[in-house]
């Protein structure tokens, strides 16, 4: 069978199994995500056996120790795996609630009910958590998913397939509710992107390079964010002391993700008292630091920024430091270099807190907190599976709810339009 | 200066506008919506006598009466525009309105707050009404908008473009929050399905053949429907007095829109004592139906149907009428064969509706009630800019709520994540 053949195949089921997703229940559901928790613990042996494959083929290769590690799953991220599948399961079903119903001049009573998307497909890189934390997420919330994992988890996805399958055939759950794509081939992907009429949602996740050719290459809508260069902004007036356990919580706590700050504004007016003490604590936390002028002339030791600087999203302990004249200033910086992820205001002001929140357009804004707040789990959604920074459908973190939409629903007793 | 560089300058200033709309109060719209509607009324002269040109080309050219009909600007047409403007203007403001806020464990405060999407792309065929009733929409949920009209209303856009420049700049609005393409070329539609830089929605509107170009040839996300097959379905137990009304209201009432209905589909227990008399209503009334072979054996003289009739669009008077076994084969043939858009079932079961209304995948569902209320004025949105049945962001009507998204706002009082 050809690669297309089989992606094309694979659609059509999730099509199909879609269809009878509406039909279960939230009993039946949860007794699903129930059920592939048990397995996966029963089968723990043989999905670490499988992932032994996938690792001595890494090592040959020679990847990074950081993607090693990713790649690797130990007792804990099989742990970690069950534990967000109960998490899931202790969510709120959103599937079939209703919005307020209104009323209107001639009767009938129209309200919203939220419903599944349909089909989505999932396309990430090396973490195989992601097969099942994914799976979790699109059953709670009724849709069929195809998963296409990356070709260096070829064998520990297959293996989670495998399992997730007898689960699922062990609850009665509809067959090809969860497909994993069983093909190395990237080919298969740009096949998969082609399955508009069938496929309703991609989500890519992983490196930037992924997105891009997944955006390039969809004919199906994309959630998704490219990058996150998030900004705390330091107001004139600001609690000094909160600025900086902000700032540096920010920064230092988990820089490798996309919530983490990569560059510093500060008003000019508490630039003198705020800044030196400021990059004290970075530098001694090994943080590099890259200023504007005017931040250098405060920071003697500080080199000067390219403008390069400011769209970079480093991951890493780089921070870029910016005197701003005034907020005004801020905001159109921000607007300028940002990417519509999370950013930060700290001040003491009622009117300027006000009007960051109304004028920046991040999917989160924050008023004295820190920025690494911009996750499902942090803001209450109970599980994400990912971040969007698309303005359409959902912008910002997704949990169950954001894997749904809404129909009309319309009650009458017979009305005919005039 | 090239298409290309035209409608990238547009675009880049549309941007511009956008981050400037989103500082603008209710009142500020508000009153440009009033001066836009002012100022429609004051150049009805001037407009008319733009609008005649185009009307002059398109007799040369020979175009059908019915587009004609569409493209000519009449003095009610000019008072619809003007109402529409007012009504959209009574409509509440969305931007800013925030949901229910909840409070973590760490005392962090969190809302979703409405936003506008930022730039929006319409792309339409000849009515040149759409120019204004799109505006007044867009400008009410705070966003900029690029408008490409029919080639064949050319002059007449370019018009409403001119007073409407003048309406916005007269309230002092920000400088290209509206535009209207000036180029009669089709190649400026590809070149603005390209700025996915700038522009955050596309929204077409007109033929199928108009809609599938947009789709095939954006960048962007595109909200849309390719077509309305609609079905009303008789349950077994239907109160066949009402059944007939709404049957009737579905197909006749005005058969060339989206939201009429093109298969009815009847219960076989209900078929014998309700397809004659509904059939002879039918054919007094104009309408050609064409059957199943159950439908045909009950109705002598009606031929049967085809294959494609089942799938097909007629927006005319034609009729396609199926028997069927029970609800799961209406609610399948429906899944096969409707497009998402709009059904209804009448019933008087309390199951079956509960049922119907749950499993049939439709933007708008109906029990006892005619398919023609799909539209938002009639489901008390107040307008709407199109009906989508895409499945993500709005499925439905949209009014001026789907014009906008929602970001989170955090407050919080120096909160770090541990």
């Amino acid at each position: 069978m050809t690669i297309n053949s089989t992606i094309q195949e694979m659609a059509t089921a999730a099509r199909d199994a879609a269809g009878k997703l509406v039909r279960i229940s939230t009993n039946q559901k949860n007794a699903a995500l129930l059920s592939i928790a048990a397995y996966l613990e029963k089968e723990a042996a043989f999905i670490k056996e499988e992932n032994r494959k996938d690792l001595v083929k890494a090592e040959e290769i020679g990847i990074s120790s950081a993607m090693l590690d990713r790649l690797t799953i130990k007792d804990t991220t099989l742990i970690s795996m069950v534990d967000g599948l109960r998490d899931v399961e202790a969510l709120k079903d959103p599937v079939g609630t209703m919005g307020p119903a209104w009323i209107r001049p001639n009767g009938l009573q129209i309200a919203r009910m939220r419903i599944p998307l349909g089909v989505i497909g999932i396309i990430y890189e090396s973490r195989p958590n992601v097969t099942v934390d994914a799976t979790g997420l699109c059953l709670k919330s009724g849709n069929a998913v195809i998963l296409r994992g990356g070709s260096e988890a070829f064998h520990s996805n297959q293996a989670l397939a495998a399992i997730i399958d007898q689960a699922l055939d062990h609850v009665g759950m509809p067959q090809n509710s969860v497909q994993v794509v069983p093909i190395r081939d990237r080919e298969a992907v740009s096949m998969l992107l082609n399955q508009e009429e069938f496929v309703d949602l991609i989500i890519p996740r992983g490196g930037e390079g992924l997105i891009r050719f997944v955006v390039e290459n969809s004919k199906i809508p994309v959630l998704k964010h490219y990058k996150g260069v998030c900004h705390v902004y330091v107001d004139a007036d600001a609690d000094l002391d909160m600025a900086q356990e902000i700032s540096f919580n920010a920064k230092v706590q988990r820089p490798g993700v996309c919530n983490a700050m990569e560059t510093l504004l500060v008003h000019h007016s508490a630039a003198e008292s705020f800044l030196p003490a400021m990059a004290k604590r970075f530098t001694e936390a090994g943080v590099e630091l890259r200023g504007c002028a005017k931040a250098c002339r405060i920071l003697s030791d500080v080199k000067e920024a390219q403008e390069s600087d400011w769209a970079a999203e480093y991951l890493d302990l780089i921070l870029t430091v910016k005197v701003v004249e005034d907020m005004d200033d801020a905001i159109n910086h921000i607007a300028r270099y940002a990417s519509n992820h999370t950013d930060a205001i700290v001040t003491r002001d009622y009117d300027r807190a006000r009007r960051f929140v109304r004028e920046v357009d991040s999917s989160v804004v924050l008023v004295n907190a820190s920025t690494r707040f911009n996750d499902g789990g942090q803001l209450g959604l109970g599980a994400e599976i990912g971040i969007s920074t698309s303005k359409l459908h959902a912008f910002g973190p997704m949990g169950v709810e954001e894997l749904t939409t809404t129909k009309f629903v319309v009650l009458g007793s017979g009305q005919i339009r005039e």
